[in-house]
């Protein structure tokens, strides 16, 4: 099984979504992704369907929208 | 830990999100409760802070709102 990857932007509903998603799934399951600090990775996230922070990634490449933070639009700022 | 409670309704994103929570947290780690055929457990899913389908209720009592499916009120149809 391959990772997911937890895509967020450093917001207050992020931050707490992302520790729920790390108990869950567990740390070494879960790549934590940082777009505001790593606006390199905003194509990469929107092309794989991320419409929204905070975003889980799944291993069979669905996109599951967390609590709504903040739009692909606020995180390019 | 105790078990996370995911809420649903039947409808189709609903399906896909709860195959993918089951994937990722386990089956035996996570309740699966389908509002839409158990109204009785609406009133339960409201006061633990669940404002739409499906929603994912973790072990320390957060919930986490996945893919925006249906608001209670039309789950309450």
């Amino acid at each position: 099984m391959s990772k997911s990857v937890f895509y967020h932007a450093g917001c207050p509903v992020c931050v707490s979504a992302e520790q729920d998603i790390v108990d869950l799934i567990g740390a070494s399951k879960v790549e934590i992704v940082h777009l505001g600090e790593n606006k390199s990775r905003i194509p990469e996230a929107e092309k794989l369907g991320v419409k929204s922070v905070p975003a889980l990634l799944t291993p069979n490449g669905n996109v599951l929208h967390l609590n709504f933070g903040a739009s692909m639009a606020d995180v390019k700022g």
